[in-house]
């Protein structure tokens, strides 16, 4: 079957998908707010229709909150399962959008033309680059190249609640041979990224308690031990002077970097200058010897997240206080074991403090990192695939953070997934005035064309 | 003059010593609450008519807020001035209190007699033991063995707002040879004291910016510095492994205790087990090879007041903060300056820091040590008057915090200040069910007798 056929349907489809997008971008489905309810419903129907239409078997599924939306159709190829989501971010403060949220315009900017509403990006715009991607090869061969499904979930930003169950409950319904998500954004303009390693997480809260109860600092200053000052000298040993965390055994789990990917990673030539810049720094300030790249995405941190003591008001109080608190939080890569390193972190952080001190430890969170089996031909085949529509090669990154969904694919369902997505940097998801660059949807959908032809060889 | 015929005379007027205390204690004299601005005035006008009754040359002197009471009479001796207050503290919580807070009882306690009210100790009760050993003098012999000046503030326990512009504006009348100050304890219950060494206090808040905006520590975690990691690193680095405090310079007007006062300290044999056990701590946490006593009286201190950065509520929030901040006291001792300690305190901090930081520093408060001249004879007179009194010899002691009318008898008037007291630990003064030991009332009278029999000799 002719990709080029299909890339110049897309092409010449792209006013009526624009129009299609903006249909959806109509309906406020603010996930959050149970007064859009109604909203989220009309959208997940807006979807069942519009794949019912294309020929998929298309409904929508009861849940606790929101509906999902389930679509199949079948195909020659793989068995290719997309993700995306039809729910939206609240938009106040209203008064900083330049128009209505849910009034989609196409703009010119001196950077091209945007789609701006609430959801252009973050996802709904993203989403339907797969399902255009879908109706153009239907529309030029009449078939899919790949057995495909949809799973569209709405309330991906209201902690998708029932997520876990849905897929548990669905599982079997829901395997497939490889998944793929769109909620992530290019490298930058000109190079389209694969996510495949994301960081996990371990949180931890301390309550360090010294004196029962807070004391004036005259009268007991000096000799009475002080939580504050306990809990600061033990933060401060957590990282040596390489930057490096101390916990014993930390890195015992964390692989070096495969060279292939070093060399995908450095051939993005990432601006860590302009990075920092933007956010008023300018020194990395990671592990000594490491790539910025590395320090975000395929190294561990350790993080204080919050920490508090004593008198935090206005003015001063001279006050010895009983207790010191901080919540620190882990970022883990390779192989690192949450449950393990929150064992060594707690022995370890107690033996930095005082004889004299008591400490607590909640836990908040433990996920280990997610690393995809990019041997599976399926992610080389991906990445030639966007390669090929974009000015720069592809390159196989990773993700400082944590997106979920992903982790479920690989631990309910056992299948690797491959996070593509055309957002950029300034599209304001989960702020006023997002948009989606024009040139983001168009070469969004073409490369899913392309992904989809390249899967099925 | 006989000082015996004087002892007895105070024995016996005892029980109508304790009335006429009873009296004033039934006046609520609330300084911080306008309320009982009225009962202020009646206080003031209650002194004022006794002392007058006495023979004082009394008087009631206008300030912007409550009344300061002022009284001189002549005598033989040197000009001893004393300084006490009639305000006390509020009472609430009412409920926790087991009688009328101004209905002053004598109660039976395991302990012996108390007298219960509030500002039984604090300090209306200690402020008329000195008013009844005059009574006593002028009864047994018509006149004082000194010349006595009274100076009664009351809005001590409301920040003494109009304290030092009345002493500025009557300097030349609050000037004396000697001042006797009664607003604090004994060192134990056998033990006396007069305080003759105060700790100074220097005080900065410290804002530490790393990012521009709270960044999230998925994306921006290992690369980006974080401001509560590098506040906590400088922390930390603010004492040594001795306990000493790093600051270049700090300890270089730092006095080594006189070996007589060593000494005095040593016979005082300070329990600190009991000190610290009754605060849920068990291990002095100052200056390696330093004693419990010099740790809180004599050597500085460097403790962490405040300290906040990031997200402190429930749950957990991956930020990685913006700022991070801490209020930081120094107690000082000797001859630190607290102005030139501020800026060497500033300059050692910043270099403490990242180079990727900004600081700014906040100053709260900067006071030099107080040190009484104890050269001067009266001193030596004083601490033998309260020997005879008491079961064990008076020693000379040091306070933690700091007592403002001390510094300001020295450097508004230049007068070196003794602070005696009979007050005892477990007085709850500031807390409900205040109460002053019968003995410190009797042996109080009986102690300021002998004191001033020794300094007008």
């Amino acid at each position: 079957m002719s990709l080029d056929a299909v890339l110049a349907q897309i092409d010449a489809d792209l006013p009526a998908a624009t129009e299609r997008l903006c249909e959806l971008l109509r309906i406020p489905s603010i996930s959050t707010d149970p007064a859009f309810a109604g909203d989220c419903e009309t959208a997940a129907d807006w979807l069942v229709a519009d794949l019912a239409d294309m020929g998929f078997d298309a409904s929508k599924r009861r849940t606790p909150g929101h509906p999902m939306v389930i679509a199949h159709a079948d195909g020659p190829g793989p068995h290719v399962m997309f993700y995306g989501h039809y729910d939206v971010q609240p938009v106040d403060p209203l008064d900083l959008w330049d128009r209505d949220p849910f009034d989609p315009a196409i703009e010119e900017t001196p950077n091209g033309k945007v789609i701006r509403a609430r959801g252009a990006s973050d996802d709904k715009g993203q989403l339907m680059t797969f399902v255009e991607a879908c109706r153009a090869w239907k529309a030029v061969h009449g078939t899919l190249p790949a057995r495909i499904s949809l799973f569209f979930e709405g309330e991906e930003e209201s902690g998708s609640p029932s997520l876990v169950p849905f897929m548990k409950e669905n599982a079997e319904e829901l395997t497939s041979d490889i998944a793929l998500i769109c909620d992530t954004g290019l490298f930058e303009s000109r190079t389209p990224a694969i996510v495949t390693m994301l960081r996990g997480l371990l949180g931890e809260e301390i309550t360090v308690t010294g004196p029962s109860k807070d004391l004036h600092s005259g009268m007991y200053g000096g000799l009475a031990m002080n939580p504050a000052r306990a809990l600061a000298r033990a933060i401060a040993a957590l990282h040596d002077d390489q930057g490096r965390i101390t916990v014993p055994g930390f890195y015992d789990d964390v692989p070096e970097l495969d060279p292939a990917i070093a060399d995908q990673w450095q051939a993005l030539n990432f601006d860590a200058g302009r990075f920092l810049g933007d956010v008023g720094l300018s020194i990395p300030a990671g592990e000594a010897g490491r790539t910025p790249l590395e320090m975000i995405w395929s190294r561990p941190t350790c993080e204080v997240n919050g920490m508090w003591s004593g008198y935090t008001g206005d003015g001063f109080k001279t006050v010895l206080p009983s207790q010191a608190h901080a919540k620190i939080s882990f970022r883990l890569v390779g192989q690192q074991d949450p449950h393990k390193l929150r064992e060594s972190f707690r022995a370890y952080f107690t033996s930095l403090l005082p004889e004299d001190c008591k400490v607590e430890f909640r836990p908040h969170g433990a996920s280990p990192a997610g690393q995809m089996s990019i041997t599976d031909p399926a992610f080389e085949k991906a990445r030639g695939a966007l390669s090929d529509e974009w000015p720069d090669a592809a390159a196989y990154v990773g993700c400082g953070g944590s997106i979920p969904i992903a982790g479920y694919f690989k631990n309910i369902l056992g299948v690797d997934a491959m996070l593509i997505g055309f957002g950029k940097d300034d599209d304001q998801i989960h702020s006023p005035n997002e948009k989606y660059d024009l040139e983001s949807f168009h070469k969004g959908i073409r490369s899913w064309a392309r992904v989809l032809d390249a899967l099925s060889r």
